[in-house]
């Protein structure tokens, strides 16, 4: 058995005629002589709703009754997809977790999959029928629904693919793949063609919102190739794979940029052990999310600046909790508020020299300012100033040829 | 353990504000001491929506996913009323059928319930626990989710009464219970406080719509007490118990009427068997749903005169069947578009001679004519012109002394 799992995200089963395209897209790959396992989220909007009325009930809805209430969105989905299919004569049914099971482990409302009971709809499959599976969501070892935290039905689909060896895991959704930039910032943005999971990982957590981290390391983890491609328009998408599967690897894939980031700055801070442990420990019980971190080394081996950026929204409490924790000792406090961090992400610069130099250079050259510089193995990161984020962008997108 | 079933109707659990008025009357069984077991219907308007969505996807949706589909609007009202126990406290979780499991058979959009595993419930309640379970619903051998065709909650809230030996199955609706007559055709009518099964059986085909037959047939075969009473409203409602447990037995307990009847005569028809087999087949056939049917004795042992009711919608196609079908022979056809049938109910008729003439004689002196006379052991019909409808209702109200 051929079998390849399609995946398909709220906004592609979010209308009763979305749902009927959605029925003709796994006809074609059934035509094709695979077999075709399907994992559905709920329709767009749906769970929202739902999220909504336990609010409406309890400021503190309980988590178990959370994943019982919201689970049912996709057994809404699942079963109306199933019923079109059935409609136009194909074998098909809605599988709810429990009746598979999928078993997860963990906490209500941020479980993950553990095991997955196949023989079901392995035999389901032998006999030709399209199995509709909830996703999203599994049971715990007590019978009880539970929903996947972070991922949600993709991490779903990446696991059905991996305990049914699935050829290929295909994830539709609402755009037609990764994007060398966000095109909303950049018109002259690219749909990569094949990516690594390394890049479309740094991609992921830089802000490409096309599937979450936790999605991704799981097929990295799993050896899982996932095509991501558009249910609305038939093109071919982004494959993400392992790296010994890319070819032509570019020096840089895509560049990424943030909005809405800050920048904070402790000038004259003692150059000792512990003292950025009693700045950030502070910030992390308060849920502040601090991203970037640099300190230099001090000259005179006593002071240290020490610089760090957050999310804009987060700048006034990060101030008031540094002013009033009088542990904190520096001599000046410097913020900006609007700073974009914009980053470059390819494998292909781990055996490529000087790609640092080539980001920096195209840079001064647009008189753009690098307030703060960040890398890691196949990524650059630098600071700059907000208003400068859409030349950056375009200013490397150039450089490093990803309009070709 | 004193069990009682509670049961909460869509309008019940209408809306957020409904469901946290539902919480409240749970608790005061809770307080005195009962173990208390609620079924729960689908929010109002949920059920109706997702059939339309159903209807979107096929003009012919699967049964089997319409099951599945439909059935996740009771997990929604349950959840969200066990979410809503939980947060005032209480021991409270959503049961879904499979989760008990329920069981049923017969076909999907049709089955009935079979049997209830008691063991994880009865452990439940035990340790003192509300369980919230989802009407309406269960699961066949092959663990796949239907629904109950006919009573659909009623009838899971009369047979979780019979499984768990509940001492009372309580029916929370939109009404306060079952009246002498409809309150909107007469407004002298009197809630009734006590009602034998057999009564508000015929009560309910005659057009009560408290409940349906099939679910106040089902508290019957298995002796279970129903009380019916308003969630709204703090009122005791109508007991629906065993003649024997009835101590002052009216001679009439209570008057239904029905609307939009139509009267068909056929006179002259041949007076010998299968005749009216030939007339009733091809109504049957084509789903027109004969009522009162009253065949004479013929005077000269050749022919007769054949009356039935169907509902006016289907007086024209009648007409045309009866028409068109020239294996039916008689002489001439009457036809009355605007009749209604008026009949008084009551288990006391049984032991009390008389009962018909008075309601002839109280008809009578009102001027009002009857068509047609259909008795059987607790319920003595006639059929009416329509306009006589209201005048017939006030008459026997006050005829029997309902009205007290």
């Amino acid at each position: 058995m051929k079998i390849v799992v399609l995946k398909f995200g709220g906004t592609s089963v979010g209308t009763i005629s979305k749902i009927k395209k959605v029925a003709k897209i796994i006809r074609d790959y059934k035509k094709k002589n695979y077999s075709v396992i399907v994992v559905s989220s709920a329709m767009s909007g749906v769970t929202n709703e739902l999220i909504k009325k336990s609010q409406e009930i309890s400021k503190n809805f309980s988590p178990s009754e959370y994943d019982a209430l919201i689970s049912s969105g996709e057994q809404i989905s699942c079963s109306l997809l199933a019923g079109r299919l059935i409609d136009e004569g194909y074998m098909s049914r809605s599988w709810l977790a429990w009746q598979i099971p999928i078993f997860t482990i963990g906490s209500f409302k941020n479980s993950r999959i553990n095991k997955i009971n196949k023989i079901k709809i392995l035999k389901y499959l032998k006999k030709g029928g399209i199995p509709i599976i909830t996703g999203f969501q599994g049971i715990n070892d007590q019978q009880r629904i539970t929903t996947i935290g972070r991922g949600g039905s993709d991490a779903s689909a990446i696991m059905l693919s991996k305990f049914f060896n699935a050829i290929r895991c295909i994830i539709y959704t609402d755009v037609e793949g990764v994007y060398t930039t966000d095109p909303n910032k950049l018109k002259k943005a690219k749909k990569i063609k094949v990516i690594s999971y390394e890049e479309m990982l740094e991609m992921a957590s830089l802000g490409a919102k096309v599937m979450q981290p936790v999605s991704i390391q799981d097929a990295r983890l799993n050896r899982i190739d996932i095509e991501v491609k558009s249910s609305f328009v038939k093109r071919s998408g982004t494959l993400i794979t392992k790296r010994s599967n890319i070819s032509d690897n570019k020096i840089v894939t895509g560049i990424s940029s943030t909005l809405n980031d800050a920048k904070v700055t402790l000038v004259g801070v003692k150059d000792r052990p512990g003292v950025a442990a009693s700045i950030f420990k502070p910030l992390s019980k308060n849920l502040i999310n601090v991203d970037m971190v640099v300190q230099n080394i001090s000259a005179n081996g006593k002071d240290t600046d020490l610089t760090f950026t957050i999310k804009s929204d987060d700048l006034r409490k990060t101030r008031k909790i540094i002013k009033d924790n009088k542990s904190i000792k520096f001599k000046k406090l410097l913020l900006e508020k609007e700073v974009s961090k914009v980053s470059i992400i390819g494998v292909g610069m781990i055996t490529t020299p000087g790609v640092s130099f080539r980001m920096f250079q195209a840079l001064a050259k647009k008189k753009i300012n690098i307030k703060v510089i960040s890398t890691s193995e196949i990524k650059i990161s630098v600071l700059v100033d907000k208003r400068n984020t859409k030349k950056a962008l375009a200013t490397l997108h150039k450089e490093f040829k990803l309009e070709n």
